[in-house]
């Protein structure tokens, strides 16, 4: 993990911070920054007048508004908390209105097309990616938590025009709400998050058609216990956020999608020939590293460093 | 759901329940009898002396003993909660043990091996199958408690030779631990179960297996955020449990497993093929029925009746 230095925080307590977008993210974000009192100013833009609204009402933004224009005017730092595919459009529509030195930053699930579209934006402005680790299948801006990021990883993978400047910025952005930063870089990332994050949302897909056709009537969901509910959880996540993600990462989500195809015939396999010492031995190393998993994360040994 | 009549109740005030295995399941089952004042006696028989000290100690059981005969002598229900072919296997010896009139039940997570195993029973003893939809992935009577069947799903399969007074004790019994009973044929059973219960557990392994590949470093597991671990959670069950599972319900499983890969490779060409519009519409549903999943089960739609 990299730390902060004194002048990122101190750039930061300074900046106007404009948070483009509203949803569970960027509420989130925006809410975590002020509560914290982590910057000089949080002006959020909504698409909808409900939605900034709602925002102000709650406390979560200094500013609400639906004009992107507004928003960027004497930003210091903006973060797109939309949608990958709207995190691209966005990146071509806003070079012009974003202040001289200004970071642009955004907290898409997918890096390598976004920062290819950073590589666009004028030279005038300093962009990085950002990716928490975090979410909820809920979103908008009603179910906004101020401790969402708490502890939570934040990949931010810098391009080479960043600058240090920028990248301290946003080192001290993700540490005032809380979060981890973990710098990499873009396609690592995205090959990375292809098994981590992408590939159990479609497992779980998978396991809810699985049911839908095991299901005569409702008997199966009534047999359906935690762990059929933890396993197929992410089914329910949104899924314009979902389906531009899988488009954006779609070779990786492919390699990782075979990969595990092949894991599940050789289980398939052990199970249909009754090699069950063999089996036994398989379950078992899986069963092992997956109870590491809970533990290095208790004991906070995954620390990202 | 079938309501216990009044006579079951009565049945179980009055019975000495035996418990074969103090590990997660048998205990908690104990306990909550115990606690509740279900019926007169609890006693408890453990593989292991430290065990069988340890329950008494924490007041789950009456009394307990590393002596299945001992155990098994007075007792009005019998009750294995052991692996599925530690079950089968017990079934094979217990018959000359069990006083006249006692009812037989299992904890088994598969019905039909053990329904079968139960027809051999002498005829002077009643069996029927049950299988309470919880757990945890942790085992062992030090992780026990007596709310772990509150408001659970507990199946029950009796058998052609059950009988009523068997059926009403088994009812009452399931409700005094604070669980929903649920009667249902034991191949039935056995085929949703597959879908609902085992096939998670294979995608869970699958998944923490894929992470291995992926995973040159410890970066993975760093990114590995709330999502990889609810879908992963089933990998750490006890595998001397899980394998059992497998093993005697093959077949459905096996079918399950082919289901779902039908799916998936449905998934990984709508994705290769760039059929957006497909895609699209194939998540929305299965996003919808997930979600329809937690509201029945909040609301209680989900009966099971």
């Amino acid at each position: 993990m990299r730390q902060t230095t004194g002048q990122g925080r101190g750039y930061l307590a300074k900046a106007r911070v404009c948070i483009v977008g509203l949803g569970l993210m960027g509420a989130s974000l925006a809410w975590a920054l002020r509560r914290r009192r982590a910057c000089r100013q949080v002006v959020g833009v909504a698409r909808r007048q409900a939605t900034a609204s709602f925002a102000w009402e709650k406390g979560m933004v200094d500013e609400a508004t639906c004009q992107l224009a507004e928003g960027l005017r004497g930003a210091d730092a903006v973060i797109l908390a939309t949608p990958v595919r709207t995190v691209i459009s966005l990146l071509g529509q806003i070079g012009p209105l974003v202040p001289e030195g200004c970071i642009v930053m955004d907290l898409g699930s997918t890096k390598q097309a976004i920062v290819t579209a950073m590589e666009r934006l004028p030279p005038h402005v300093y962009p990085l990616g950002g990716h928490p680790m975090c979410g909820k299948e809920k979103s908008g801006a009603r179910f906004a938590d101020p401790d969402l990021y708490m502890n939570r990883v934040f990949v931010l993978t810098p391009l080479d025009r960043t600058g240090d400047h920028a990248l301290s910025l946003a080192l001290a952005l993700v540490q005032a709400v809380g979060a981890r930063p973990l710098v990499m870089d873009a396609q690592r990332h995205d090959r990375l998050v292809a098994a981590a994050s992408h590939l159990p949302y479609l497992l779980a897909c998978g396991l809810v058609a699985t049911g839908e056709t095991f299901a005569q009537d409702d008997s199966l969901w009534t047999l359906a216990a935690g762990g059929f509910r933890d396993t197929s959880r992410l089914a329910a996540s949104d899924v314009t956020m979902m389906l531009d993600i899988l488009v954006t990462n779609r070779t990786f989500i492919l390699e990782a999608l075979a990969a595990f195809e092949n894991h599940l015939q050789e289980l398939g396999r052990l199970l249909a020939t009754e090699d069950e010492a063999h089996l036994c031995r398989w379950l078992q190393t899986i069963a092992e590293r997956r109870r590491w998993l809970d533990c290095s994360h208790k004991e906070g040994v995954i620390s990202g460093s």
